[in-house]
């Protein structure tokens, strides 16, 4: 059985010549005081001031996709799931942005047509256009022949994830059976992280930040009842879900717990944070650590979560490293979690990935 | 062995006499237009307005230490140590913090004497007050009789705990061998929370606020150094340490993968986040399931997880209820984690607390 990376990144040609072509976040652009960095892909706000330099190089690994086939032979990775870097699409203006997920998944199902067998995808819907239009590329996507599902925001139509607004493309996902993929960008407010947050570098809302937004959202769309609508949809979340398999009782404590949502009639009679875990979430296993790993195990089940990368994020700081720190420490992760059960190893490094995904190795 | 609870709250009657004097919050307050509801009490801005009443009710079960054994009696809980729930003491005047510190702790005090061997208790510092002050009061709790640590929320001299003028208070308390009990109380932003917020009571900010503010607190001071200059500083971490067990890989992945701390020297040579999680930390055992109970345990081990109620907040909403469920599911967590191990589970039951915290059962 062959080893599948279900979160892994790249910006496709299309793509990257329209980031080439803009003066606001998000943008890439060589910039003429520091031409000895090289490119620079600015996706933050926060990363166009402060202590560190401007957004973080970009080179080749993120847009040319020989350098991810060499990076998954590097790391015997057989199969890659690619899917785009936040911010997505989601600051497109409203008249471009049907054409433009348009251009962009079609760029994306090129790169897999190249390395058929090696590469899939996740699609990336034009959410700033109308709602009929993000329907419509939904539908589109499932007849791509190697996209597999939706890479999403947090953000939604702008008012989050639990916005009724929604409904109709989360039907029309669900109708498709495409899995979609929930990654975080914004993170949290800077201020959260107090006065002395330069002095750490990227460490507190890369290592904090993200995985909230992600345990936050999903939270969100638990409590608004999505899994109640939609029962047979399914969410990949990002990060090992965040922090929610950690959260979990303490979530349903406080639901168990809340006057206002008793009142309402909304504490019995709903698909829990637990079911949810087990029926509609899947997990990946970027969390770095078995202690993690075995939560996000213990939480929604060995046939649920799948192994990935982050790529081409998060590279060794020392260049000469040949393999990647950031993914055999996921990889050790695994084994180190489930011992010697090399059968449920196997199911988290691709099996769960081939059924979930219906990949032909 | 005896049972323990190390997190449980009282507000002293000297500490309720002013909060029932104060007019801006924290305060308690009969609402003229609401006398039904009884005493409220509003620790948080946010509780002053919204969808949901002012604050929570605040009965006899906050201040009067009879409620609290007669709690102790119903759940088979031989001792509590005792703290002052949020907001402590950050927000009295300079002028007047240190002398109400030693009269609120001094109440406490008289609390746990007047029920001998049933109550120990957690001091609270006047962190308004000159930093001299603060070392005096730290010194001071050290001659109570039944004084065993210090509660501590995470803003610290109002700049977070990883303010480098926090040190003279480290130091005395590393000194006197004092456990501090970090316990969240800010949480986050709302807005991080979403438009809908409000449709869904408090459980949002509950439940991932305050493990968030503890988890960012926490990192701040595992990033600042704090537990390489004061290597015998202990301290117990509120809800299970927030989400710091589920994040510690993501962290120290994030550490080994930043330029900017590469570039200061800040990577090798610190006790990483697993080293102060088994050297420095100790955890309560109030996360409300297996699934995270067993992560505190990976993280720290058996020996260093404490059983905790959180009481008087999260009552049953249905008053006829004898036993509390935010109390029984924590301690059926503990029997699920352990699954047959006895001596495990009362180790996290009450021996643990009886060794680190010096206790007579």
């Amino acid at each position: 059985m062959p080893t599948v990376d279900v979160h892994t990144h790249m910006y496709p040609p299309a793509l990257m010549s329209v980031l080439r072509d803009r003066k606001a976040v998000p943008y890439v652009r060589l910039f003429p005081d520091d031409t000895a960095s090289g490119e620079r892909l600015v996706i933050l706000p926060a990363e166009e001031s402060g202590s560190t330099a401007r957004g973080r190089p970009i080179g080749p690994e993120y847009y040319e996709v020989s350098e991810k086939i060499k990076f998954m032979n590097t790391h015997n990775i057989d199969i890659s799931v690619i899917s785009i870097a936040n911010p997505w699409l989601d600051w497109v203006d409203k008249s471009e942005a049907a054409e433009m997920a348009r251009v962009v998944n079609d760029d994306v199902e090129r790169m897999c047509r190249e390395h058929e067998g090696r590469l899939y995808h996740f699609g990336t819907l034009p959410l700033s256009a109308d709602v009929e239009d993000v329907v419509g590329e939904v539908k589109r996507l499932k007849s791509l022949k190697f996209c597999r599902g939706i890479v999403m925001g947090t953000s939604g139509l702008g008012e989050g994830l639990d916005d009724p607004k929604l409904d109709p493309i989360w039907e029309a996902i669900e109708e498709q059976q495409l899995l979609v993929f929930l990654h975080p960008h914004y993170g949290l407010p800077s201020e959260v992280f107090g006065p002395r947050k330069g002095d750490y570098g990227h460490v507190l809302p890369l290592a904090m930040g993200f995985p909230l937004e992600t345990t936050i959202a999903v939270t969100r769309m638990i409590l608004s009842g999505i899994f109640d609508r939609f029962k047979d949809m399914n969410v990949l979340l990002a990060h090992s879900g965040g922090t929610l398999p950690f959260l979990a009782g303490r979530i349903e404590s406080c639901i168990a717990h809340d006057a206002h949502l008793k009142k309402e009639g909304k504490i019995d009679g709903r698909r829990n944070v637990w079911d949810v875990l087990k029926k509609n979430i899947y997990l990946d296993a970027v969390v770095y650590a078995d202690v993690g790993l075995k939560a996000a195990i213990d939480a929604s089940g060995a046939d649920r979560i799948m192994f990935g990368t982050d790529h081409p994020f998060f590279p060794p700081l020392d260049e000469d490293e040949d393999k990647w720190l950031s993914v055999t420490s996921n990889m050790s992760a695994i084994k180190a979690a489930l011992k010697d059960d090399k059968a449920k190893e196997q199911d988290i490094l691709g099996s769960n990935a081939v059924r979930v995904l219906r990949l032909n190795p």
